[in-house]
């Protein structure tokens, strides 16, 4: 029997255990849901159990627990693969915006409706479907390649425990590739796999001057202003093509290969239908890019906020004491965030008139890029396997902001591929979050497929 | 007996009226001491009546009195001269800042300490003292000039009434120069005269973009921000020398001439001083000017607060919705705020990028700068009317901001020239006003001469 065929006859089975687990409001950025998360690692512990893994354990943490399983491979010579991804779910206020029950999963038509539907428990548990359809396939009782799998508990409110969750358990989670089941495809009819998620640094700027507000009347236009100044410096920011100006900025910057870009140019982007959701009226960045490129490919400057002087009701003419800027930095692969923040203190430092005070605090060590290298036999296998499942070809993707990937390939040394079936139109994160059955099975088939690819070219 | 006799013989009485009219707390900011306002209009038209003067009224507006007194000169072809002040104070908070009771004058040295002493009642009484020494003097029993008062009440609340009061009474305050008692000299050995006050003309600009704030891993890099679009636009408010680059801001700017640059070269300016009182560690400003210039005799953009996108504790990794800035102009003669106004609007909206609205609020139409002549017989008068008092060369001042001066003298159709001995280092607006009496009996010396020098001259 082969795998879409195994597949195919366990929909509904594989159905009723999903909406089993959606029904644990998982929700790990409330506490008062923080039995449920443990309830939710319980559940999938036992349905990977079930499932057939020799080895499942829930993992505790200094927070909320994950689950961790693994399936050796028969032949102890074949690669390994880490499954990642979360059963923790996003809280789903404003609980009246939706149409039906949060932790109530409804069918309609072929989506499946309920927090988690789509990011991530119906994503994980495909990977359960998918290695019993290898299975089935292959008349094996062990899978082509070893398969573990890392569920976390904690992704949605800030993936806290991670980083030290993965560097205690090191041992366990050796891998030859890292699969990350927690992303998004471009369409229902135009499947993709993402290949890379920008990285982000930020930091909080603040210029003083004089010691308190002045009379414009008495001291304006002869003492250096700090909102001035700021202006200048935020300004700088960017130069006329509106590249970073920061010096040094683009430093190690890994550009996208021309099979890249040819692929993300072959998407049915639709701008008029972007800026919509942009809620924006007019596209804007880097010279030589598309709006796509902007987002995915290139790293930016981004002013979040700024303050200073008077900002009450009416005039007031001074010359303010202090200004205040906050600015994030996408980053993209090759750029080192603490890199990157040593040449934005440098830049702000080179920048401060005489007469004014910089400070910078940076919020933490900022977050790498991630990305999958193209060339590689994993990249290869899992496109394949996307693009035998779906019967048509697979494009690329990338993500403007990420979590914590990038931690994992880190931390694991393993390259990464994207494998997931979640759509933009599933709101992850707001009311009404769905999920498309249909993508499910394919995201299952794919698997199945893609252990035995990357058996045969690992 | 000549007029420097005469005041030194009255010098006590002098006091004692002072003093008795400082004991009235005048605060017209205060609604509580509204009383104390009209009181203070009483006393002062009491003691000009007692002073000699054939008209005394008191002049009631929606809001405060005003004073008005009149006394013709013998010769009818004799010039008017109208002399403006205010006897309403300012506000005694923090009052335990105050080393005496702000409304017990109380000398110490050559210092009389309390609210209102330099601000402005001392500087009008010595009117009535420099009259009556001037009618000494001359053996006449009126002065070579007809002398008009107009003595505000509401100067230190915003002269809200004070432009219907010129109107309505316009036929009343004929006069051929007008005389301005409410200002400073450089110091009380550097006699100086002010001859002209900068204007001012405010905004607020705000730019709007998305129509909610974007998250920067989706958006960034990709629409116009906000914030970015502001910090251009105000960064473009000055070119690298400093001058304001709003494209004809510096239309029709009346420059100081060599002879006031050359005077105000002379004044004894301690840049180092000055920049502890303005609380800063290094001076800045339009390139070819000097400190004093720049405060005095520049017109200047100054932002004066801003703000948007997240402004709280932490990071947030958002494309603001929009940007606001408040921005303030200081004028100078020649400058006219409405047309000044055009021109930031135009600047604001040739700078704007696709994709962003902006809206600008201003406050009102702004005041115009206004300047002595200094050619003009008034000043030269002036002029050798206080270096014959003080016995000593006068120098010239500015003031970097106003009051109503400007309304005067558009209303009245007559020149300004400003006669005042209060000193910077007076306190005025501040806990522990005080004023030298010294000066005050030069200032009324130097009105006597006044009279008679334009009696003479024009
Ligand atoms: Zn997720
Ligand atoms: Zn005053």
């Amino acid at each position: 029997m082969d795998a879409r065929a195994y597949i195919e006859d366990h929909r509904e089975e594989f159905l009723s255990s999903l909406k089993a687990w959606l029904e644990i409001p998982s929700i790990s950025a409330d506490p008062e849901h923080h039995g449920d998360v443990r309830r939710s690692a319980r559940w999938l512990a036992d349905h990977l159990t079930a499932t057939g893994f020799p080895t499942v354990e829930v993992w505790e943490t200094p927070g909320l627990p994950a689950v961790f399983a693994e399936w050796p491979a028969a032949d102890p010579g074949a690669p390994t693969v880490l499954v990642y991804g979360h059963h923790d779910v996003q809280p789903v206020d404003p609980v009246e915006a939706w149409r039906t029950e949060p932790f109530v999963p409804t069918e309609i038509g072929t989506s499946l409706y309920a927090r988690g539907a789509s990011d991530d428990k119906g994503q994980v548990l495909f990977h359960a479907l998918g290695v019993r359809a290898a299975l089935a396939a292959s008349g094996a009782d062990a899978p082509p390649v070893t398969v573990k799998l890392l569920v976390e508990g904690e992704e949605e409110s800030g993936s806290v425990h991670f980083a030290e969750l993965l560097r205690d358990r090191r041992d366990r989670l050796d891998c030859d590739v890292a699969v990350i089941s927690d992303t998004t495809m471009w369409a229902a009819d135009t499947p993709s796999m993402c290949v890379g998620m920008r990285g982000v640094t930020d930091v909080e700027i603040s210029l003083y001057g004089p010691t308190m507000d002045l009379h414009s009347g008495s001291f304006g236009g002869a003492v250096p202003n700090p909102l001035k100044a700021m202006s200048d410096l935020l300004s700088g920011l960017h130069d006329a093509d509106h590249r970073v100006a920061v010096p040094g900025f683009y430093d190690g910057v890994v550009e996208a290969g021309p099979e890249e870009r040819a692929l993300i140019a072959e998407l049915p982007f639709d701008e008029r239908e972007w800026l919509r959701t942009a809620a924006s009226t007019a596209t804007w960045g880097e010279a030589g890019y598309s709006t796509l490129e902007r987002v995915w490919l290139r790293p930016t400057a981004e002013i979040n906020g700024m303050w200073g002087g008077h900002t009450g009701a009416g005039g007031k003419t001074i010359v303010p004491r202090s200004a205040h800027a906050k600015v994030s930095f996408r980053l993209v692969p090759g750029q080192e965030p603490l890199r990157v923040q040593d040449r934005v203190r440098a830049y702000v430092e080179a920048n401060t008139p005489a007469g004014l005070r910089a400070e910078l605090e940076f919020g933490g060590p900022g977050v790498r890029a991630c990305a999958s290298d193209l060339s590689s036999a994993a990249v290869k296998a899992a496109r394949a396997a996307m693009e035998r499942a779906f019967g048509t070809r697979v494009l690329y993707t990338r993500e403007g902001g990420s979590g914590p990937e990038a931690d994992i390939a880190e931390a694991l040394g393993a390259p990464l591929v994207f494998l997931a079936v979640g759509l933009d139109e599933d709101r992850i994160h707001a009311p009404n979050e769905k999920v498309e059955v249909p993508l499910l099975l394919k995201g299952a088939e794919s698997a199945a497929y893609l252990w035995a690819g990357l058996a045969a070219q690992m």
